[in-house]
């Protein structure tokens, strides 16, 4: 059974939502074994749980250098801890920049990839199931191998996680026909046409992203950044709009009653809170960032994410697929 | 009043769309003369107005290098046309690629823009009015420098056309932190916080751009691409899902019927057709793009577009505001 490093603090909202989802996923998944990091005085309550004591917290604006001068810090303390109780791996809310680059270094790098990536998985609107897309932060500039690496790990997962046999690999540009593109995805295309190991796709637009037009998704991690927010960011004024036009009159409220069933489904299919994290592909662990602003519902599901692909053993099979 | 060309073939849906959307436009605004660019056979029932004959059509995959060589095709014809006809602009649902680079060629570049940005606004969906974003795609590459010009061009027309006295200008990034970004907008920043003709506000991530924290974002166009077309399909997979929603029972069904007023003003608020079109901006002449897949809604709202930037005199306006 899975056994997780959890960084209690470094979120926004500190340590008393950690402590919430851990309670609550103790209860729903008592064969999981959490190892707690944190200050001593904020954990204090949390009988039953191994806790690794940190005296610092990881500040949201730190970046990868800063991070390793921290070695006090929750976060650093919570890396270390994966090889220290040989656990499966760890999850944080602190400095995605931060976690990053110290999970890199710490865990090191699995052979085959230059740089990892982070990755997360979409539902796919249309068909069902789900899309992958990654590098959708790690890195804020990537070379064309680097996207290849991208496409090799997030086929993989596609086909551990998502349980796709064959799955469609495309490459994000800005037009669907070959030769369009960023310099850097003019210079991957050829990359990708050519590894036998993925089912390439061609090019991929933005708005083909959430319609089913792939499996996987490759991108650059300054790109996926920019997806990823804009995608969150419409749908939350598109929501808004939603809640105005219910809002609008007596028969409107009256509408709402009655459409709400179908509107919670709605709302929970786009809630980034269910997913809870993106997992950073590529190191040995199974590292998982969760979301600075995490409540404990969005924290627990991070939490629930990184015990499942525990459990899938996705950092062996990834191994195993890069190296055949 | 204004005077425009008209590209009538090259769309998606042929000159049928655009014939329909010229009769309706004479109909509303019979003060803006129309000149109209295409085959002979296709335009001959378009009595009253000028017609200029194109043997060819311009391929919708057709990129910067082929349309040099289609000098008898209908979108060189009507870029030319601006100069024959001293007219005010040309409006095109053509390639995107080769339009926006014969236009640039032809119309030659306004003195102090390197390259010429793709802008358009979006409705500022909390604060209200309009956020202007530029470059959504005349280009696939950027330099910090252009960038400047994007800051300054952009100033401008949400002065001129969205009219913010002082519209706060932001950089795309990966952080809204100084110091977050790709290699390029890295560069960029000390260059936006130096020009003094603007009003910067420092970095802007993906989900800010619809929640009014800037008037102007500015980005390279690659990435402007990728966060338009990723808008356009988050807004279209929430729909569905909306549909979905409505359609789940009896109950929901009433519930939509009871709610039909607001969503429609919800649906208006997210169509793009409403918009009509990007204009591309420094070059001498108002150049509008119409989608490819315009109908004849949206080719007359890029008409629309296309006289009422040539009314504001947005390119002396902006030439002016440059050369200050």
């Amino acid at each position: 059974m899975a056994k997780l490093i959890i960084d209690m603090m470094g979120s926004d909202l500190g340590s008393a939502m950690s402590k919430e989802a851990v309670r609550l996923f103790h209860r729903d998944h008592p064969e999981v074994t959490l190892v707690l990091v944190g200050k001593k005085e904020e954990l204090a309550e949390m009988e039953g749980d191994t806790i690794v004591v940190a005296k610092e917290v990881v500040k949201m604006a730190s970046g990868a250098l800063e991070i390793i001068h921290q070695r006090d810090s929750s976060m650093v303390k919570a890396i270390e801890s994966v090889k220290t109780f040989s656990a499966d791996g760890v999850v944080s809310a602190g400095s995605t920049g931060a976690f990053l680059s110290a999970s890199t270094l710490l865990l090191k790098k699995i052979e085959g990839v230059e740089r990892p990536a982070l990755v997360t998985s979409f539902p796919n609107f249309k068909k069902g199931g789900y899309v992958t897309l990654l590098d959708v932060g790690a890195s804020n500039s990537n070379t064309a191998e680097e996207l290849r690496e991208f496409a090799l790990m997030g086929s993989f997962y596609a086909k551990l996680i998502n349980h796709i046999e064959n799955p469609v690999v495309k490459l994000l540009s800005n037009g669907s026909e070959e030769g369009k593109g960023s310099p850097l995805g003019k210079e991957a295309y050829p990359l990708l046409e050519k590894e036998k190991k993925i089912c390439f796709g061609g090019n991929i637009e933005g708005n083909g992203v959430f319609s089913g037009e792939a499996d996987v998704v490759v991108m650059d991690g300054y790109s996926g950044n920019v997806l990823l927010k804009t995608a969150e960011g419409t749908a939350k004024a598109v929501s808004g709009l939603l809640k105005k036009a219910f809002k609008r009159n007596l028969f409107s409220k009256v509408g709402y009653l009655l459409t709400k069933k179908g509107l919670k489904e709605m709302k929970d299919a786009l809630d980034p809170k269910k997913i809870g994290g993106a997992l950073l592909l590529g190191v040995n662990g199974v590292v998982v960032k969760a979301h600075g602003n995490s409540d404990s519902e969005a924290f627990y599901n991070a939490i629930l994410l990184a015990s499942r692909l525990a459990d899938e053993r996705i950092v062996e099979k990834i191994k195993e697929g890069l190296s055949q």
